[in-house]
């Protein structure tokens, strides 16, 4: 057995997944085998013990008095949920659909939050139903909820959403600092906190997220400081102190050449200070990390087979059976402004040795549909197996299934 | 009534859509009856009217002799499909999905053809077995369908895609010229076609497409002509006489400030003197244009509800419950380059006067999820209900519709 290095060099070595006979394996299985049992391709594999390896060696780097969740966004098929729930200390939302599949899988209410912008009367009131903490991100979630409460007798729990004064930098995606409809204002939070006291809403704490997909360690480390920092400031305003403070995430993964993992051990040594400081400002406060793409982004595969092999005018398309409605985020069409490759293999054969410059595609009639960009493979013939790893978060459900009513891919956790 | 012309000048006027006592109409119904009616919002609205219009406008544009042809990708939904088919002279498949929607809705497997360039085994006996023309885009489809043929004694009726040696001039989309996974190349289609003649396949003839949304009717004329010109030399080798050339389509529909509709008549025009080449060249054929986008992208509207108004740092949002999952396209997430704004307007209020600048966003955990960005808008509030048009093709179906778990959008046609 040895470590899967895809083949473009520039991509950074995989963490996982192995090579057994010459096949990808996942969950210790290979690629092929997988195909059969789930009895067709394409189809997405997530590796049960990846994911455990994944949140071991977070707990490892991070300090013991920093919780961790999973952001189920980031992934949210039951069977995932239901695995990493139990490794580790919470479940965040973005719906009230996620919040179905937390509390079918049997999560405790008691560590779910629910975040989002645009949440409705009916999502506010299932997620106080439900006895999980809203982080309420505008002053009409704050009236929608009190008026439940009123009605109801139900005292519904609330962080408060922060949108800070600033933003984590070189972020692939920015969520804090200037307008944004994410939280309230950090300026206009103080007067919010005056005015819960009173009403009829226990207060728990913050929720305070600067970005994402980030691959530095300082530049999440002093998001982290500033969050903190931020949150202890306007504690002063609290009517009741703080018990928790999600404090974000947006640890990030290499999904294109030239990326390199994010350094965790930094991460996790910056936070030993911001640990201390928190004991001392805040001393009954849970800090949270919450990690989607972090936990599960490594640990998936999208598989898909050659139906075709075509050469037009000196150029290889490897034309498969998977494409962007299923990994859309691949073929570079989601939130992207230049594309770029993720990496790729010829999964059924990694260690043919590479021959050529091929275009993986997919069965679609658009030139968007387009898994892999002149990238060096091994000769690939029709039946074979491509895998697209990194595509374990935002993968099949950010893409449009629909589109051209081909197939629907399946979601294996092996 | 007054025709509605989006709130931003530099849109294009909505050429079908009124608006009645201050709101929008879709097929005569006010949008807030609609949304009433549907139980819910988000949705789609279609409007058949606007539809038939549309095919009324092509038919008189249009040369008689030219068939044309609705494109099920733009819009699969089988109501849609249903009331198209009798208007239009055929219809285009692309996937075994879309045929399912075209033999339900009843329509004539003689004037359905099937293109797309990762058909799958399943997929080609399929099309055969439904007695459809498929337009085969590589060798491997040929041995695929010359071996079922054999197999089952049934004549598959096969039309080669050629990847031309030019492309569409200003098209959004370029789907020839260059290596391409799209069609046989066309300096290999006259070996192609001498091989097609010991097989037990029928020729009946070719389909060469040079790209889509365009919007230029010089563009379109030359792509349209040369088409045809390969078409004709093709034909030196052909097995059989050509009874069906498929010219392709590409008419653009306006979507962004500053563009302006195709001139129609000038496509109509430039067609004559090809439609009397086409008489005397290829006197068997029948010569069709392939339209999905532009018979019915105008025809829809997108409609979704502001469930928060939000001012943060001096910038208004209107958080609505409609967002990216229910339309990439209009979020500037598919295939576009640099993001612009689709036509959208305060649906329930049309006539209120313009009175601020604000952004049109969803309820989904990210920056991208953004409708309308920095628009002049009327005071919107809660409950108002906001509609992007230009919303029929490509929309519900190119879009993720299980990002973040949030409910679906509703499709109905008035």
């Amino acid at each position: 057995m040895t470590t899967v290095a895809p083949r473009k060099l520039a991509h950074a070595p995989h963490p996982y997944f192995r090579v057994d006979a010459a096949e990808l394996t996942i969950g210790g299985v290979a690629v092929s085998t997988l195909a059969e049992r789930v009895g067709q391709t394409p189809f997405y594999a997530y590796d049960r013990a990846a994911i455990g390896k994944r949140i071991a060696e977070l707990r490892q780097a991070l300090p013991p008095e920093i919780s961790l969740h999973y952001a189920i966004k980031a992934n949210p098929m039951p069977a995932v949920v239901a695995h990493i729930a139990p490794l580790v200390d919470g479940l965040d939302l973005a719906s009230a659909g996620e919040l179905a599949v937390a509390l079918d899988i049997g999560a405790n209410p008691a560590h779910i939050s629910f975040a989002g912008p645009g949440k409705t009367d009916s999502e506010l009131h299932r997620a106080a139903a439900a006895g999980i903490c809203v982080n309420v991100e505008s002053e009409r979630e704050i009236r929608v909820l009190a008026a439940y409460s009123r009605a109801r007798g139900i005292r519904p729990r609330v962080a408060i959403r922060v949108n800070p004064d600033f933003e984590l930098k070189t972020s692939g995606m920015k969520m804090g600092g200037g307008p944004k409809q994410f939280g309230i204002d950090a300026e206009r939070v103080p007067q919010v906190l005056r005015d819960l006291a009173g009403l009829p809403l226990d207060f728990v704490g913050f929720h305070i997220y600067g970005g994402s997909q980030n691959l530095r360690a300082d530049a999440i480390a002093e998001a982290e400081h500033k969050a903190l920092e931020l949150a202890i400031a306007l504690s002063a305003d609290a009517p009741a102190p703080v018990q928790l403070l999600n404090i974000g995430g947006g640890f990030g993964i290499p999904y294109f050449p030239g990326e390199q993992p994010l350094d965790l051990k930094a991460v996790g040594d910056s936070l030993q200070p911001l640990v201390a400081r928190a004991k001392q400002a805040l001393p009954q406060a849970e800090v949270v990390i919450e990690l989607g793409r972090y936990i599960v982004g490594e640990c998936g595969v999208y598989v898909c087979r050659v139906i075709d092999r075509k050469v037009s005018r000196g150029h290889v398309f490897l034309v498969t059976d998977g494409g962007l409605h299923h990994h859309l985020a691949a073929s570079g069409n989601f939130g992207q402004v230049v594309r770029k490759n993720y990496p790729v293999l010829v999964a059924s054969a990694v260690d043919r040795a590479v021959t050529e410059q091929a275009s993986v595609v997919g069965p679609l009639c658009t030139p968007l549909d387009l898994l892999g960009d002149r990238m060096e493979l091994p000769r690939a013939q029709e039946g074979d197996l491509i895998a697209v790893l990194q595509s374990g978060a935002y993968g099949l459900t950010a893409s449009p299934q629909g589109f051209l009513s081909h197939p629907a891919a399946h979601e294996i956790l092996v």
